[in-house]
Parts: structure tokens; sequence; C-alpha cells
């Protein structure tokens, strides 16, 4: 092997580190060797959804590979999805989305962006939209780029098959939605495209559509979705996520809440930590040596600081040491399962027993006697999340999710 | 009734005469009658499809209907399906149709025209073409026109349901076909429409279209599709078919070899005979009154002459009556199936024994005496279809479709 090939192996293995699936191994390989060779940067696409602008770790996980990317020299092509966005991602959706209008859309993408850019590298992104390319397309282009997908092939994409076979309505105009995400695809040359494991036929319709027009397909990385602290797919609406729009002492207090289970998929998914780092903590969190408290401290550390100042970082995790550790919790903290909807904390504290009244409760919550996850709930109605919520000096209730 | 609901009631008698469906007959009569009563007539669509502009008999059942609605006062909008025409009927195909330039579409469209015009009032007649509105149809438009269609709707349809089961390639642009039809009734803001009973789904959804577009729904009326001289869906890729263009003497000798089971839908949908004149006929045929060969005779003198000069139409059966009603024709034609792909008359012979060899074959028709049915065959490549060869005096071979 000559150097080229050694380093082509070499950034091949840091980019699909943790990958679920890579279409193909093979075929990366020798593009980033090709690319060594001409001295031309690959095209990663990285799309975003302006429908959902508050995004959590779970989305970053593919942001952090395309920073990987980036820091070997490869350029990030972020497309804002603000045509899919009037559409709506119907991945894993049971019903269809209303439609945005644009200025909406815009306000979304730059708060994504944002958030994004806490991990991406913002000096190095081509930023595009989809607007670019489809303001320009007629009908006649409609159905050509339509004529290259069979109805059985996007009827075999589980999401779809799923609406259909359930009774579901799924709109004809649903169907656009990896198509138009594919065609994304031929319009930038991608050469690599990273997604969530849910996303991974939208990826390979972009194979597809590349291979009609005469390009080399791009490559299709997807990643493992990251659980959230109740262990089941992170999701805002599920209240199990981690917001990267969160304080650090939140981000401190949720990652303290995770269970054992889900630290290998932080640390290897959520975390800066790389190579022998990651290798080691890992090692010891299977081994079970060391205290996994202390690696769970390091850990929101870590994660924390990715999103803030490592000043804010230390005082979220000093503020919860000294909240939770130092003040020992009683081990028979009683649990209490949210109900549907939202709740408010006043009502919750009647409802599960920690106040005799709505006016009681609301008297200690003023008095600065309620905490949730160590923070100190001031408004009576904000709404309950999921933590532990402490009233005066010794009363507890661990709030969790309830199982649908 | 007063005497506009009395003509509503006979314009609707009328217009739906034959039909195999009406959706609804209720809905037409009060359209008819808000017509009279504000003297504005209704807008009766035509949809011309420019891929196949070598029509026949059965494509000219639906005409001849629009034709006594305009013969009521009603307009005529005949759309030309420029942009159908690139995506091509899916309807009965069990593959997609290449889609035609607009050049090819420019002359068909034409072509196609010249013969519906033997049978519509071209003086009565709104042309317009799809491309019109859908050369302004962007991106957003055609997300917005499918969204309010759901797959499911669509996966009904016959055609497509049998494609997708039986693993034949159905292209998701070829979903679009019913949707844009339907969309034609909306701009044209039809009032009925017209179609062979394999036309209904497509139909259907212009209904939907209007409706949510906040239009009253345009009336839908199919008629049966008749059947070729063999009994089976005519068509002109069976070879089954009594085409316009052509001559009337092969009109004449077409109608003249249908089985006697298909005369009544040949009166009913393919003749100018009407009212009492026609009924009579139905009636002495299924009495059996009357000679059979004569009524034939008459039918097959009155389609010639809705096509062609009455004079003509005379001249065809007069050669036909000559040829083989005074000629005895023996009762022991043999029968002889064409083979798939074409063959050529001089080959044919040969094989079939009617000549001991090709060289022969041609001077017998180079002589002039060779002819299908009562024509004189000249040119010994000319391609042979279904019908009755004579060969010299005496010698007959009854050419039939194989079956398939």
């Amino acid at each position: 092997m000559d150097d080229i090939e050694i380093e082509a192996a070499r950034q091949t293995r840091l980019v699909v580190e943790g990958a679920d699936d890579v279409v193909s191994e093979e075929s990366l390989r020798g593009k980033i060797r090709r690319s060594l060779e001409s001295a031309r940067p690959l095209r990663i696409k990285m799309g975003i959804d302006p429908t959902s602008p508050d995004i959590h770790l779970g989305h970053m996980v593919v942001y952090r590979m395309i920073r990987r990317f980036q820091d070997l020299g490869h350029t990030a092509v972020l497309i804002i999805g603000d045509y899919t966005a009037r559409i709506g991602d119907p991945t894993g959706r049971n019903s269809e989305r209303p439609p945005l209008d644009a200025e909406r859309v815009n306000e979304n993408a730059e708060r994504y962006c944002e958030q994004i850019f806490k991990v991406v590298d913002r000096e190095r992104v081509e930023i595009r939209r989809q607007s670019e390319w489809f303001d320009g397309f007629d009908l006649q282009k409609t159905v050509n780029t339509l004529s290259r997908f069979s109805v059985a092939q996007l009827l075999a994409h589980e999401t779809f098959r799923k609406r259909l076979d359930s009774g579901d309505r799924l709109s004809v105009h649903e169907l656009l939605y990896p198509i138009l995400q594919a065609y994304d695809s031929v319009e930038i040359a991608a050469d690599v495209e990273f997604g969530g494991s849910d996303q991974r036929f939208n990826c390979l319709c972009g194979r597809d559509l590349q291979r009609q027009a005469g390009m080399e397909p791009q490559v299709v990385i997807t990643m493992p979705l990251l659980a959230g602290t109740d262990g089941l797919k992170m999701s805002k609406s599920k209240g199990n996520h981690i917001a990267v729009l969160s304080t650090a002492a939140e981000k401190v207090g949720r990652v303290m809440s995770l269970p054992d289970a889900q630290l290998p998929d932080f640390i290897t998914y959520a975390s800066s930590w790389t190579g022998s780092v990651r290798e080691s903590r890992l090692a010891s969190l299977s081994a079970g040596s060391g205290n996994p408290r202390d690696l769970k401290l390091a850990l929101a550390l870590d994660i924390a600081s990715i999103y803030h100042p490592r000043e804010e970082a230390e005082a979220g995790v000093a503020s919860f040491v000294s909240q939770f550790t130092n003040h020992e919790l009683p081990s028979d903290i009683p649990e209490w399962f949210l109900p549907a909807g939202s709740l408010a904390i006043d009502r919750l504290m009647k409802e599960a027993g920690l106040a005799p009244s709505l006016a009681e409760a609301r008297r200690l919550i003023v008095q600065g006697g309620v905490s949730v996850d160590g923070e100190r709930v001031s408004d009576w109605s904000s709404v309950v999340r999921p933590g532990l919520v402490k009233v005066g000096k010794r009363r507890y209730l661990r709030v969790v999710e309830a199982l649908r």
C-alpha cells in the first residue's frame, strides 16, 4: 500500500466509526483515495429539515460525523430543505404534517443552523437551498424525475407500507419526499450522504437517481438512532430528549438520569471522546471496574462542554453534585407516571400528594421550596417534564414518562 | 312538470341512451335544467389522446354522444392531451408507453381531430390544450394537486392494482395520469365528462378535484366498450378494429364479417339509427324475423355513410354484394390462423398452399388474380390482415387472428 492508500484507509475508518451501515465502504475508500490524488475534497451532503427546528443530541450524531469529514478537509454541503418542508417528511409518521410557509421555513432554518454549528464547522460549509433547483421545476421535469422510480420501490419503504396497510391516509404528494431528497444529491453532486438509520431508504433513492443521471452514486452512511433517557428512540414529543438548546445544567441533569445501559451509546455517539480515551472508558464500563457515577459525571461534563463554554458545563456539574451527591437522596423515591397531555407543576404536586391543595403547592413554589433536577421552579404553571422533583428538604418524586 | 322540466328530462334521456353508468342522472338533469333556465350551454369535456392517432369505431362511441350534446345546443370542449401524452395513459396497459415529443403530438392531434370531426361538429367545439395550464405548473402547484389524492385511492384503480400485483413495473409518474386528467376538468369547468367504461376511474377523479376546488362536480357518463370483429374489445393491436381512416369498402367488408351476436351493439353504438327505426331493427333481429344478411348490409351502408360520401358507401356495398353474394361462396372455406408478427401476402400464399412457390404467388398477384375482402391485392409485400383471401376464381382462404 502506498501512502495515499494508507491515508484513505485511515480516513475511511474514522468516518464510518460506529455506523449502522455503509453502502459501500469499498467505494467510500475509492472516493477518498481519488479525492486525495486529485486534491479535490469530497462533497458531503447534509440536509436540514426546517419543519422541526428544535433538535436534540439524537440529531447531532450525524452532524458530528460530518464534522469529522470537515476536519479531514472535505466539504459539507448543507441543504436547507425548503421544498420538502412544504411536504413534510413522512418517515415514521402516521399522518401528514401541515406544510410550512416560506417565512417560517427561513426562521426555522436559521434556528436549526445555529444549533448544528455548535458541532459543524460553519467556515467549511456550502449552504444551498432546495428552492434553487426546485423553483425551476416545471411539470415536465417533475414527470421525468418521477418516472425514474417505481411505485413498488417506494411502497417497499416501511413508512409508506405501514401507513397503507393500516389504512392511515398516505397522500400521493408524500411519495415525492424521498424523490425530491434524492434529486438534491444529483443537484449538488454529493459524494457521501449521512443519515439516521431511519433515513436509509431516502438516502438510497439518491444513489438510484445519481446513477440514472450518469453520476457515480453517493456513498450512504447510516448512523444508529440514539435512544433517549428512557431507552426509547430520542424524540422531543416523547420528552425523553436532550435538547441542544437546553442549558448546560439541564444537559448534566439529563445525562445523569440516563440508565447505565445507555452509557456506551452516549459515549460512542454523543461525547467528544475518541480513540484510546473512549476505548478505555467503554472497557471499564463493561468490566464494571471504576465508579460508574464518576464516569457518568465525566460524560455529562464532556457533553455539556460540546454545546456550552467549559465554565458553564463545570458549573452545571458542580450544582448537580452539590444538590444530589452531597445531600443523601433517599433510596425509595416514588415514581409517578406523566399522564398524556401537559400538566402544570402545581397540579402535579396536588395530584401526586406532594401538597394538600393547589394553593399550598403554589405557596411552596413561590417560596422557592420546589425544584426539578436541581433547578428551582419559579412558575407554578410550568409544564412538568420527566425528572426528579424535590419539595422542601426531604420529599422527592421521580416523574417518568408513561409508556404509551 | 313545467316545459323546462320536460325538456330537461328529454335531453337527459337522449344523452344517457346506451350508457354503461351515469354519476348521476339526477344531477345531470339538474344541470341541463339550469342550463335551459339561464340559457348557458353546458360544457362537455372531450379529451383526445394524441399518442394513438389512428382511431376506430370503438372510440367514436363517445364522440357520437358528444355530438348529441352539441345538437342540443351545448358546447364541446376538446382538450388535446399534450401533457398526458408525454406520460402515456396507463389504463389497461401492462407496460409504460414511450412519451411523445411535442412535434409528434401536434401532428397526431391534427390527424385525430380530422377523424372525430366526421362525427363531432367542428363549428361548435372549443379547442384547448393541456399545456395552456400545465406549462405554468411549478413544483409547488404539483405538490398541492397531488396532495388531494391518497395513494390508496389511486391503487384502487384496477389498472394500477393489476400492474402492482403482477410485478409489472408501474412508474410513479404514471400515477399522475388520472390526476392531470382530473385537473383538466377543473381548468375548463367541465359540466359533463364522457368516457369509455375503462375511463370511469379517471373521470371520477375529476369530480373529486372539482369538489375540492369548490366547484359542482362534473357528471360522469361512461359508455360500453365496443367489441371488434372477433367479439373481443376493439383494438388496433388486435387487428379486430374498424378504422375510421379505412375506405368505405373496407368498412363494409368488416361490418359484413361481424358475428351476428355483435349486431345489436353496432346498431346501438355505431350506427346513425335512432328512435323507432333503431327499435324496429333491434326487435326484428331478436325475433329472428327478416333476413339478417339484408340487415347487415343496411348497417354496413349506414356506418360507411357516417364516414364517407353516400355514393362511396353505396359503391362499397355494391362491390361487396357483387363479389360475395352473386358468386356463390363455397361453404367449406378453410381457416388459417395468422402467426405472431407480420406476414407478407406472397409468403402467406405459399405457406397456406394457395401457390406452389413464392414466384408463382407473386405472378398471380401481379396478374390481378388475388383479392382480400373483395379488394384486389397489387403489392406482394403487403401485410396480411384477417379477412377473406380469394385466389383466381374459386380458391378461398379465411385468414383469422390467432387467439393469444
